[in-house]
Protein backbone atom coordinates (compact mmCIF):
# COMPACT_ATOMS: atom_id res chain seq x y z
CA UNK A 1 0.00 0.00 0.00
CA UNK A 2 1.39 3.55 -0.76
CA UNK A 3 1.02 6.29 2.04
CA UNK A 4 1.77 10.34 1.93
CA UNK A 5 3.69 11.98 4.15
CA UNK A 6 3.23 15.54 4.77
CA UNK A 7 5.59 16.79 2.18
CA UNK A 8 3.83 14.82 -0.34
CA UNK A 9 0.44 16.22 0.51
CA UNK A 10 -0.82 19.27 -1.52
CA UNK A 11 -4.78 20.55 -1.56
CA UNK A 12 -6.95 18.83 -4.01
CA UNK A 13 -5.70 15.24 -4.05
CA UNK A 14 -8.59 12.50 -3.80
CA UNK A 15 -8.71 9.44 -3.70
CA UNK A 16 -12.03 7.15 -3.52
CA UNK A 17 -13.49 3.64 -3.15
CA UNK A 18 -16.87 2.13 -3.94
CA UNK A 19 -18.79 -0.60 -2.30
CA UNK A 20 -22.39 -2.17 -2.94
CA UNK A 21 -23.98 -2.01 0.25
CA UNK A 22 -25.67 -5.37 0.82
CA UNK A 23 -27.79 -6.98 3.04
CA UNK A 24 -25.09 -9.61 4.40
CA UNK A 25 -22.80 -5.79 5.40
CA UNK A 26 -25.75 -5.21 7.34
CA UNK A 27 -26.21 -8.12 9.33
CA UNK A 28 -22.55 -7.87 9.81
CA UNK A 29 -22.75 -4.75 10.88
CA UNK A 30 -25.26 -5.06 13.34
CA UNK A 31 -23.33 -8.27 14.98
CA UNK A 32 -19.75 -6.16 15.25
CA UNK A 33 -22.03 -2.87 16.26
CA UNK A 34 -24.40 -4.16 17.95
CA UNK A 35 -27.04 -1.56 16.79
CA UNK A 36 -29.73 -3.85 15.94
CA UNK A 37 -32.23 -0.64 15.20
CA UNK A 38 -35.43 -1.75 13.52
CA UNK A 39 -34.93 0.74 10.81
CA UNK A 40 -32.16 -1.72 9.81
CA UNK A 41 -33.15 -5.45 10.54
CA UNK A 42 -36.72 -5.35 10.57
CA UNK A 43 -38.95 -4.41 6.91
CA UNK A 44 -42.18 -4.79 8.19
CA UNK A 45 -40.91 -1.85 10.65
CA UNK A 46 -39.12 -0.06 7.81
CA UNK A 47 -41.67 0.36 5.56
CA UNK A 48 -44.17 2.52 7.93
CA UNK A 49 -41.10 4.96 8.62
CA UNK A 50 -40.39 8.11 6.51
CA UNK A 51 -37.79 5.95 4.24
CA UNK A 52 -39.94 3.43 3.13
CA UNK A 53 -37.85 0.11 3.72
CA UNK A 54 -34.69 -0.94 5.50
CA UNK A 55 -31.78 1.33 5.89
CA UNK A 56 -27.97 0.84 6.15
CA UNK A 57 -26.36 2.18 8.99
CA UNK A 58 -24.64 5.56 8.75
CA UNK A 59 -21.80 4.73 10.61
CA UNK A 60 -20.73 2.12 7.79
CA UNK A 61 -20.50 4.85 5.17
CA UNK A 62 -18.63 6.35 7.55
CA UNK A 63 -16.11 3.45 7.91
CA UNK A 64 -16.01 3.80 4.09
CA UNK A 65 -14.40 7.16 4.53
CA UNK A 66 -12.27 5.38 7.14
CA UNK A 67 -10.94 2.82 4.69
CA UNK A 68 -9.93 5.11 1.91
CA UNK A 69 -8.00 7.28 4.67
CA UNK A 70 -6.25 4.54 5.98
CA UNK A 71 -5.79 2.72 2.68
CA UNK A 72 -5.27 5.20 -0.14
CA UNK A 73 -4.87 8.80 1.07
CA UNK A 74 -2.99 9.16 3.14
CA UNK A 75 -2.46 5.24 3.84
CA UNK A 76 -0.99 3.16 6.33
CA UNK A 77 0.81 4.51 9.45
CA UNK A 78 -1.92 7.68 9.24
CA UNK A 79 -3.20 8.65 12.86
CA UNK A 80 -6.69 9.73 13.01
CA UNK A 81 -7.43 12.34 14.92
CA UNK A 82 -11.15 13.74 14.17
CA UNK A 83 -13.74 13.55 12.15
CA UNK A 84 -17.12 15.08 11.28
CA UNK A 85 -19.99 13.59 9.84
CA UNK A 86 -23.73 14.97 8.51
CA UNK A 87 -25.87 12.36 7.37
CA UNK A 88 -28.17 13.69 4.76
CA UNK A 89 -29.80 10.35 3.10
CA UNK A 90 -29.97 6.71 3.44
CA UNK A 91 -28.16 4.25 2.00
CA UNK A 92 -30.31 1.17 1.13
CA UNK A 93 -29.44 -2.27 0.38
CA UNK A 94 -28.36 -2.81 -3.39
CA UNK A 95 -26.66 0.98 -3.40
CA UNK A 96 -23.36 1.39 -4.13
CA UNK A 97 -21.79 4.08 -2.09
CA UNK A 98 -18.52 5.93 -2.79
CA UNK A 99 -16.43 7.30 -0.39
CA UNK A 100 -14.30 10.03 -1.49
CA UNK A 101 -11.46 12.17 1.11
CA UNK A 102 -10.09 15.41 -0.93
CA UNK A 103 -7.12 17.27 0.43
CA UNK A 104 -8.29 20.47 1.67
CA UNK A 105 -5.25 21.82 4.29
CA UNK A 106 -2.09 20.94 4.34
CA UNK A 107 0.15 22.10 8.10
CA UNK A 108 3.52 21.06 7.74
CA UNK A 109 4.77 22.52 11.00
CA UNK A 110 2.34 20.65 13.07
CA UNK A 111 2.33 17.35 10.27
CA UNK A 112 -1.81 17.84 10.29
CA UNK A 113 -4.00 17.64 7.14
CA UNK A 114 -7.65 18.69 6.74
CA UNK A 115 -9.57 16.46 4.15
CA UNK A 116 -13.03 17.09 2.89
CA UNK A 117 -15.07 13.52 3.13
CA UNK A 118 -17.87 12.90 1.49
CA UNK A 119 -19.83 9.51 0.59
CA UNK A 120 -22.29 9.56 -2.65
CA UNK A 121 -25.22 7.13 -4.13
CA UNK A 122 -25.71 8.00 -7.84
CA UNK A 123 -23.99 11.30 -7.81
CA UNK A 124 -26.33 11.93 -4.60
CA UNK A 125 -24.45 13.09 -1.44
CA UNK A 126 -25.48 10.45 1.64
CA UNK A 127 -22.86 11.61 4.35
CA UNK A 128 -20.17 14.73 4.09
CA UNK A 129 -18.01 16.00 6.44
CA UNK A 130 -14.31 16.79 7.30
CA UNK A 131 -11.53 15.18 8.59
CA UNK A 132 -8.34 15.88 10.59
CA UNK A 133 -5.37 13.75 10.27
CA UNK A 134 -1.74 13.00 11.41
CA UNK A 135 0.14 11.64 8.25
CA UNK A 136 2.64 8.96 8.25
CA UNK A 137 6.53 9.82 8.87
CA UNK A 138 8.58 8.60 6.13
CA UNK A 139 11.21 6.28 7.63
CA UNK A 140 14.49 7.77 7.83
CA UNK B 1 -37.80 -1.10 22.55
CA UNK B 2 -38.52 1.97 24.04
CA UNK B 3 -37.80 5.22 22.84
CA UNK B 4 -38.40 9.06 24.02
CA UNK B 5 -39.99 11.60 22.04
CA UNK B 6 -38.60 15.40 22.20
CA UNK B 7 -40.79 16.02 25.34
CA UNK B 8 -39.26 12.84 27.53
CA UNK B 9 -35.81 14.19 26.87
CA UNK B 10 -34.19 16.39 29.49
CA UNK B 11 -30.79 17.35 30.23
CA UNK B 12 -28.62 14.91 31.86
CA UNK B 13 -30.22 11.90 30.62
CA UNK B 14 -28.13 9.01 29.95
CA UNK B 15 -27.91 5.22 28.35
CA UNK B 16 -24.71 3.16 27.82
CA UNK B 17 -23.27 -0.10 26.30
CA UNK B 18 -20.53 -2.23 26.94
CA UNK B 19 -18.81 -4.62 24.28
CA UNK B 20 -15.43 -6.55 24.48
CA UNK B 21 -13.54 -5.83 20.87
CA UNK B 22 -12.78 -9.34 19.69
CA UNK B 23 -10.15 -9.88 16.37
CA UNK B 24 -13.58 -11.26 14.88
CA UNK B 25 -15.12 -8.09 15.17
CA UNK B 26 -12.19 -6.37 13.84
CA UNK B 27 -12.11 -8.97 10.50
CA UNK B 28 -15.47 -8.42 10.46
CA UNK B 29 -15.67 -4.78 10.19
CA UNK B 30 -12.70 -4.71 7.78
CA UNK B 31 -14.71 -7.10 5.29
CA UNK B 32 -17.76 -4.58 5.66
CA UNK B 33 -16.11 -1.57 5.58
CA UNK B 34 -13.27 -2.28 3.40
CA UNK B 35 -10.92 -0.76 5.77
CA UNK B 36 -7.81 -3.05 5.83
CA UNK B 37 -5.32 -0.91 6.86
CA UNK B 38 -2.11 -2.96 8.32
CA UNK B 39 -2.60 -1.32 11.82
CA UNK B 40 -6.16 -3.24 11.88
CA UNK B 41 -5.02 -6.49 10.66
CA UNK B 42 -1.39 -7.16 10.28
CA UNK B 43 0.18 -8.01 14.09
CA UNK B 44 3.78 -7.88 12.42
CA UNK B 45 2.66 -4.71 11.11
CA UNK B 46 1.32 -3.48 14.42
CA UNK B 47 4.34 -3.94 16.39
CA UNK B 48 6.64 -1.55 14.66
CA UNK B 49 3.98 1.13 14.93
CA UNK B 50 3.76 3.60 17.87
CA UNK B 51 0.67 1.48 19.29
CA UNK B 52 2.93 -1.87 19.70
CA UNK B 53 -0.26 -4.16 18.16
CA UNK B 54 -3.52 -4.63 16.13
CA UNK B 55 -5.95 -2.06 17.09
CA UNK B 56 -9.70 -1.12 16.18
CA UNK B 57 -10.97 0.60 13.90
CA UNK B 58 -12.09 3.79 15.66
CA UNK B 59 -14.88 3.78 13.99
CA UNK B 60 -16.16 0.74 15.27
CA UNK B 61 -16.72 2.89 18.19
CA UNK B 62 -18.53 5.29 16.65
CA UNK B 63 -20.74 2.44 15.93
CA UNK B 64 -21.14 1.84 19.57
CA UNK B 65 -22.37 5.00 20.03
CA UNK B 66 -24.78 4.82 16.51
CA UNK B 67 -26.22 1.59 18.62
CA UNK B 68 -26.93 3.10 22.20
CA UNK B 69 -28.75 6.37 20.53
CA UNK B 70 -30.46 4.00 18.07
CA UNK B 71 -31.60 1.14 20.48
CA UNK B 72 -31.89 3.26 23.50
CA UNK B 73 -31.85 7.06 23.96
CA UNK B 74 -33.46 8.16 22.02
CA UNK B 75 -34.15 5.09 20.37
CA UNK B 76 -36.05 3.61 17.50
CA UNK B 77 -37.49 6.39 15.30
CA UNK B 78 -34.49 8.93 16.10
CA UNK B 79 -33.26 10.35 12.94
CA UNK B 80 -29.41 10.78 12.99
CA UNK B 81 -28.34 14.17 12.04
CA UNK B 82 -24.93 14.45 12.84
CA UNK B 83 -22.13 13.54 14.47
CA UNK B 84 -18.42 14.91 15.71
CA UNK B 85 -15.51 12.58 16.48
CA UNK B 86 -12.40 12.80 18.71
CA UNK B 87 -10.22 9.52 18.48
CA UNK B 88 -8.16 10.02 21.86
CA UNK B 89 -6.63 6.98 22.49
CA UNK B 90 -6.16 3.21 20.72
CA UNK B 91 -9.13 0.17 20.98
CA UNK B 92 -7.12 -3.22 21.42
CA UNK B 93 -8.13 -6.63 20.75
CA UNK B 94 -10.27 -8.01 24.31
CA UNK B 95 -10.69 -4.23 25.64
CA UNK B 96 -14.30 -3.83 26.44
CA UNK B 97 -15.97 -0.24 25.62
CA UNK B 98 -18.50 1.38 26.56
CA UNK B 99 -20.34 3.91 25.06
CA UNK B 100 -22.20 6.64 26.53
CA UNK B 101 -24.77 9.21 25.69
CA UNK B 102 -25.81 11.95 27.77
CA UNK B 103 -28.39 14.92 27.00
CA UNK B 104 -27.15 18.19 26.56
CA UNK B 105 -29.51 20.19 25.11
CA UNK B 106 -33.25 19.57 24.44
CA UNK B 107 -34.56 22.21 21.04
CA UNK B 108 -38.47 21.04 21.49
CA UNK B 109 -39.13 23.88 18.54
CA UNK B 110 -37.24 22.46 16.65
CA UNK B 111 -37.43 18.73 17.34
CA UNK B 112 -33.34 18.50 18.18
CA UNK B 113 -31.92 17.23 20.66
CA UNK B 114 -27.68 17.61 21.04
CA UNK B 115 -25.86 14.25 22.89
CA UNK B 116 -22.60 14.22 24.22
CA UNK B 117 -21.37 10.94 23.03
CA UNK B 118 -18.20 9.25 24.96
CA UNK B 119 -16.66 5.70 24.57
CA UNK B 120 -14.19 4.46 27.63
CA UNK B 121 -11.96 1.35 28.02
CA UNK B 122 -11.25 0.86 32.11
CA UNK B 123 -12.16 4.66 32.93
CA UNK B 124 -10.11 6.35 29.93
CA UNK B 125 -11.39 8.34 27.12
CA UNK B 126 -10.91 6.33 23.64
CA UNK B 127 -13.91 8.29 21.80
CA UNK B 128 -15.56 11.66 22.71
CA UNK B 129 -17.87 14.06 20.78
CA UNK B 130 -21.10 15.27 20.42
CA UNK B 131 -24.33 14.60 18.11
CA UNK B 132 -27.55 15.80 17.05
CA UNK B 133 -30.77 13.92 16.58
CA UNK B 134 -34.24 14.23 15.54
CA UNK B 135 -36.21 11.86 18.19
CA UNK B 136 -39.52 10.25 17.14
CA UNK B 137 -42.56 11.57 16.77
CA UNK B 138 -45.24 9.25 18.98
CA UNK B 139 -47.84 8.27 16.89
CA UNK B 140 -51.34 10.08 16.92
CA UNK C 1 -30.78 -2.27 29.79
CA UNK C 2 -34.16 -3.73 31.99
CA UNK C 3 -34.27 -6.97 33.68
CA UNK C 4 -37.25 -8.11 35.86
CA UNK C 5 -36.64 -10.14 38.54
CA UNK C 6 -39.24 -12.48 39.81
CA UNK C 7 -41.01 -10.44 42.12
CA UNK C 8 -41.33 -7.98 38.73
CA UNK C 9 -42.96 -10.71 36.74
CA UNK C 10 -46.61 -11.16 36.61
CA UNK C 11 -48.68 -13.40 34.29
CA UNK C 12 -49.47 -11.78 30.91
CA UNK C 13 -46.31 -9.56 30.93
CA UNK C 14 -44.67 -9.97 26.71
CA UNK C 15 -42.10 -8.99 25.04
CA UNK C 16 -41.47 -9.15 21.32
CA UNK C 17 -38.35 -8.63 19.19
CA UNK C 18 -39.21 -8.49 14.69
CA UNK C 19 -36.41 -9.52 11.98
CA UNK C 20 -36.37 -9.84 8.27
CA UNK C 21 -34.31 -13.11 7.74
CA UNK C 22 -31.99 -12.54 4.86
CA UNK C 23 -30.34 -14.59 2.64
CA UNK C 24 -27.03 -13.89 4.88
CA UNK C 25 -28.72 -14.48 8.02
CA UNK C 26 -28.78 -18.24 6.78
CA UNK C 27 -25.74 -18.52 5.25
CA UNK C 28 -24.30 -16.97 8.69
CA UNK C 29 -26.38 -19.12 10.67
CA UNK C 30 -24.89 -22.20 8.35
CA UNK C 31 -21.53 -21.02 9.19
CA UNK C 32 -21.94 -20.91 13.38
CA UNK C 33 -24.01 -23.57 13.42
CA UNK C 34 -22.37 -26.64 10.56
CA UNK C 35 -25.47 -27.14 9.22
CA UNK C 36 -25.33 -27.26 5.83
CA UNK C 37 -28.83 -28.99 4.97
CA UNK C 38 -29.21 -28.15 1.33
CA UNK C 39 -32.73 -27.07 1.91
CA UNK C 40 -30.75 -24.12 3.73
CA UNK C 41 -28.13 -23.76 1.04
CA UNK C 42 -29.05 -25.05 -2.16
CA UNK C 43 -31.74 -23.34 -4.13
CA UNK C 44 -31.71 -25.54 -7.03
CA UNK C 45 -32.34 -28.56 -4.71
CA UNK C 46 -34.65 -26.82 -2.37
CA UNK C 47 -36.90 -26.27 -5.12
CA UNK C 48 -37.49 -29.76 -5.39
CA UNK C 49 -38.67 -30.19 -1.70
CA UNK C 50 -42.11 -29.82 -0.14
CA UNK C 51 -41.12 -26.39 0.44
CA UNK C 52 -40.31 -25.46 -2.79
CA UNK C 53 -37.32 -23.05 -2.23
CA UNK C 54 -34.64 -22.49 0.38
CA UNK C 55 -36.11 -22.26 4.13
CA UNK C 56 -34.15 -20.90 7.03
CA UNK C 57 -33.46 -23.12 9.95
CA UNK C 58 -35.84 -24.00 12.82
CA UNK C 59 -32.88 -22.84 15.15
CA UNK C 60 -32.80 -19.34 14.13
CA UNK C 61 -36.08 -18.76 15.10
CA UNK C 62 -35.52 -20.76 18.07
CA UNK C 63 -32.38 -17.96 18.49
CA UNK C 64 -35.04 -14.92 18.28
CA UNK C 65 -37.15 -16.34 21.12
CA UNK C 66 -33.49 -16.08 23.07
CA UNK C 67 -32.52 -12.50 22.28
CA UNK C 68 -36.24 -11.90 23.86
CA UNK C 69 -35.79 -13.77 26.94
CA UNK C 70 -31.77 -12.72 27.13
CA UNK C 71 -32.18 -8.25 26.34
CA UNK C 72 -35.90 -7.62 26.85
CA UNK C 73 -37.63 -10.43 29.47
CA UNK C 74 -36.57 -11.54 31.78
CA UNK C 75 -33.72 -9.56 30.19
CA UNK C 76 -29.71 -10.00 31.46
CA UNK C 77 -28.97 -12.05 34.27
CA UNK C 78 -31.49 -14.70 33.56
CA UNK C 79 -30.24 -17.93 33.77
CA UNK C 80 -32.06 -20.62 30.77
CA UNK C 81 -33.29 -23.66 31.64
CA UNK C 82 -35.25 -25.55 29.06
CA UNK C 83 -37.25 -24.57 26.22
CA UNK C 84 -39.20 -26.76 23.70
CA UNK C 85 -40.23 -26.08 19.90
CA UNK C 86 -42.44 -27.13 17.54
CA UNK C 87 -41.89 -25.65 14.48
CA UNK C 88 -45.08 -25.26 13.17
CA UNK C 89 -44.46 -23.83 9.35
CA UNK C 90 -40.93 -22.87 7.33
CA UNK C 91 -39.40 -19.39 6.98
CA UNK C 92 -38.06 -18.07 3.87
CA UNK C 93 -35.61 -15.62 3.11
CA UNK C 94 -37.42 -12.24 3.14
CA UNK C 95 -40.10 -13.16 5.68
CA UNK C 96 -39.89 -11.11 9.23
CA UNK C 97 -40.67 -13.12 12.34
CA UNK C 98 -42.26 -12.28 15.39
CA UNK C 99 -40.53 -13.43 18.25
CA UNK C 100 -42.78 -13.18 21.72
CA UNK C 101 -42.41 -14.21 25.32
CA UNK C 102 -45.39 -13.94 27.49
CA UNK C 103 -45.47 -14.94 31.42
CA UNK C 104 -47.64 -18.00 31.80
CA UNK C 105 -46.68 -19.00 35.77
CA UNK C 106 -44.62 -17.24 38.25
CA UNK C 107 -42.80 -19.11 40.89
CA UNK C 108 -41.67 -17.24 43.46
CA UNK C 109 -40.22 -20.08 45.94
CA UNK C 110 -38.11 -21.27 43.45
CA UNK C 111 -37.04 -18.38 41.25
CA UNK C 112 -38.69 -19.65 38.69
CA UNK C 113 -40.96 -18.38 35.59
CA UNK C 114 -42.75 -20.42 32.65
CA UNK C 115 -43.30 -18.26 29.61
CA UNK C 116 -45.24 -19.21 26.44
CA UNK C 117 -42.77 -18.41 23.22
CA UNK C 118 -44.45 -18.11 20.10
CA UNK C 119 -42.92 -16.72 16.49
CA UNK C 120 -44.93 -15.58 13.63
CA UNK C 121 -44.59 -15.00 9.79
CA UNK C 122 -47.69 -12.62 8.87
CA UNK C 123 -49.58 -13.50 11.49
CA UNK C 124 -49.20 -17.30 10.98
CA UNK C 125 -47.05 -19.33 13.66
CA UNK C 126 -44.31 -20.77 12.32
CA UNK C 127 -42.46 -21.84 15.89
CA UNK C 128 -44.05 -22.17 19.12
CA UNK C 129 -43.15 -23.83 22.49
CA UNK C 130 -42.44 -23.30 26.22
CA UNK C 131 -39.67 -22.50 28.50
CA UNK C 132 -38.37 -22.00 32.27
CA UNK C 133 -36.17 -19.38 32.95
CA UNK C 134 -34.55 -18.58 36.24
CA UNK C 135 -34.58 -14.52 36.11
CA UNK C 136 -31.98 -12.26 37.91
CA UNK C 137 -31.90 -11.64 41.33
CA UNK C 138 -31.80 -7.98 42.03
CA UNK C 139 -28.30 -6.99 43.72
CA UNK C 140 -28.47 -6.78 47.65
CA UNK D 1 -25.13 -36.25 2.04
CA UNK D 2 -26.86 -39.37 3.20
CA UNK D 3 -29.90 -39.87 4.34
CA UNK D 4 -31.87 -42.69 6.19
CA UNK D 5 -35.66 -43.18 5.82
CA UNK D 6 -37.32 -44.37 8.18
CA UNK D 7 -37.14 -48.29 6.88
CA UNK D 8 -33.44 -47.73 7.48
CA UNK D 9 -33.84 -46.55 11.46
CA UNK D 10 -32.92 -48.55 14.17
CA UNK D 11 -33.00 -47.45 18.21
CA UNK D 12 -29.23 -47.22 19.10
CA UNK D 13 -28.30 -45.79 16.09
CA UNK D 14 -25.99 -42.40 16.26
CA UNK D 15 -24.29 -39.82 14.32
CA UNK D 16 -21.78 -36.45 16.02
CA UNK D 17 -20.80 -33.70 15.12
CA UNK D 18 -18.03 -31.24 17.24
CA UNK D 19 -17.09 -27.93 16.68
CA UNK D 20 -14.66 -25.37 18.32
CA UNK D 21 -16.93 -22.22 19.49
CA UNK D 22 -14.90 -19.02 19.24
CA UNK D 23 -15.49 -15.32 19.99
CA UNK D 24 -16.50 -15.58 16.19
CA UNK D 25 -19.01 -17.30 16.05
CA UNK D 26 -20.67 -15.36 19.12
CA UNK D 27 -20.52 -12.38 17.33
CA UNK D 28 -21.81 -13.81 14.30
CA UNK D 29 -24.54 -15.80 16.16
CA UNK D 30 -25.40 -12.54 17.98
CA UNK D 31 -25.82 -10.90 14.32
CA UNK D 32 -28.07 -13.09 13.19
CA UNK D 33 -30.16 -13.50 16.33
CA UNK D 34 -29.58 -10.29 18.04
CA UNK D 35 -29.12 -11.56 21.19
CA UNK D 36 -26.82 -8.92 22.63
CA UNK D 37 -27.23 -10.29 25.92
CA UNK D 38 -24.08 -8.88 27.96
CA UNK D 39 -23.24 -12.29 29.39
CA UNK D 40 -22.48 -13.31 25.29
CA UNK D 41 -20.51 -10.17 24.25
CA UNK D 42 -19.25 -7.99 27.62
CA UNK D 43 -16.42 -9.59 29.21
CA UNK D 44 -16.36 -6.90 32.12
CA UNK D 45 -19.85 -7.33 33.05
CA UNK D 46 -19.70 -11.71 32.44
CA UNK D 47 -17.08 -11.90 34.92
CA UNK D 48 -19.55 -10.57 37.42
CA UNK D 49 -21.48 -13.31 36.77
CA UNK D 50 -21.50 -16.53 38.23
CA UNK D 51 -20.08 -18.01 35.04
CA UNK D 52 -17.23 -15.76 35.79
CA UNK D 53 -16.71 -15.06 31.83
CA UNK D 54 -18.64 -14.63 28.56
CA UNK D 55 -21.06 -17.49 27.31
CA UNK D 56 -21.93 -18.71 24.00
CA UNK D 57 -25.85 -18.56 23.12
CA UNK D 58 -26.82 -21.85 24.28
CA UNK D 59 -29.20 -21.48 21.12
CA UNK D 60 -25.99 -22.12 19.04
CA UNK D 61 -25.45 -25.78 20.64
CA UNK D 62 -29.10 -26.75 19.68
CA UNK D 63 -27.72 -25.18 16.18
CA UNK D 64 -25.26 -28.01 16.21
CA UNK D 65 -27.82 -30.59 16.85
CA UNK D 66 -30.04 -29.15 14.54
CA UNK D 67 -26.97 -29.68 12.20
CA UNK D 68 -26.38 -33.29 12.96
CA UNK D 69 -29.82 -34.30 12.33
CA UNK D 70 -29.85 -32.35 8.99
CA UNK D 71 -27.01 -33.17 7.42
CA UNK D 72 -26.36 -36.97 8.93
CA UNK D 73 -29.17 -38.78 10.87
CA UNK D 74 -31.72 -39.02 9.25
CA UNK D 75 -29.75 -36.32 7.19
CA UNK D 76 -31.24 -34.55 3.95
CA UNK D 77 -34.74 -34.28 3.89
CA UNK D 78 -35.36 -35.00 6.79
CA UNK D 79 -38.68 -32.35 8.95
CA UNK D 80 -37.63 -31.69 11.93
CA UNK D 81 -41.10 -31.31 13.87
CA UNK D 82 -40.29 -31.06 17.29
CA UNK D 83 -37.36 -30.33 20.23
CA UNK D 84 -36.94 -30.00 23.86
CA UNK D 85 -33.54 -28.63 24.97
CA UNK D 86 -32.39 -28.50 28.82
CA UNK D 87 -29.41 -26.20 28.89
CA UNK D 88 -27.27 -27.74 32.31
CA UNK D 89 -24.13 -26.44 31.83
CA UNK D 90 -22.34 -22.60 30.07
CA UNK D 91 -20.26 -23.24 26.77
CA UNK D 92 -17.21 -21.01 26.91
CA UNK D 93 -15.28 -19.57 23.84
CA UNK D 94 -12.76 -22.08 23.07
CA UNK D 95 -14.87 -25.11 24.77
CA UNK D 96 -15.58 -27.55 21.55
CA UNK D 97 -18.92 -28.83 21.82
CA UNK D 98 -19.88 -32.20 20.56
CA UNK D 99 -23.61 -32.71 19.44
CA UNK D 100 -24.57 -36.54 19.51
CA UNK D 101 -27.90 -37.91 18.23
CA UNK D 102 -29.29 -41.61 18.71
CA UNK D 103 -32.54 -43.19 17.36
CA UNK D 104 -34.65 -43.66 20.64
CA UNK D 105 -37.88 -44.80 18.90
CA UNK D 106 -39.24 -45.55 15.27
CA UNK D 107 -43.05 -45.52 14.27
CA UNK D 108 -42.93 -46.73 10.75
CA UNK D 109 -46.36 -46.76 10.63
CA UNK D 110 -46.50 -42.44 11.47
CA UNK D 111 -43.03 -42.60 9.77
CA UNK D 112 -41.79 -40.46 12.96
CA UNK D 113 -38.33 -41.43 15.29
CA UNK D 114 -37.59 -39.89 18.46
CA UNK D 115 -33.53 -39.29 18.81
CA UNK D 116 -31.94 -38.33 22.26
CA UNK D 117 -29.44 -35.00 21.50
CA UNK D 118 -27.14 -34.16 23.41
CA UNK D 119 -24.03 -31.54 23.66
CA UNK D 120 -20.81 -32.29 25.19
CA UNK D 121 -17.70 -30.49 26.42
CA UNK D 122 -15.05 -32.47 27.08
CA UNK D 123 -17.57 -35.29 28.43
CA UNK D 124 -19.64 -32.94 30.28
CA UNK D 125 -23.31 -32.82 29.07
CA UNK D 126 -24.35 -28.89 28.35
CA UNK D 127 -27.41 -29.35 26.36
CA UNK D 128 -29.86 -32.38 26.29
CA UNK D 129 -32.92 -33.09 24.67
CA UNK D 130 -35.33 -35.04 22.60
CA UNK D 131 -36.68 -34.35 19.30
CA UNK D 132 -39.44 -35.69 16.82
CA UNK D 133 -38.47 -35.77 13.07
CA UNK D 134 -40.34 -37.47 10.16
CA UNK D 135 -37.75 -38.70 8.10
CA UNK D 136 -37.34 -38.33 4.20
CA UNK D 137 -38.85 -40.62 2.03
CA UNK D 138 -36.81 -42.42 -0.63
CA UNK D 139 -37.44 -41.51 -3.94
CA UNK D 140 -39.94 -44.05 -5.83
Amino acid sequence: MNFYTIHDLTPGMSASIAKTVTEADIILFAGVSTDFNPAHIDEEYAKTTMFGGRIAHGMMSAGFISAVLGTRLPGPGTIYLSQTLKFKAPVRPGDTVTATVTVKEVNTAKNRVTLDTVCTVGGKVVVEGECVMMPPVRPA
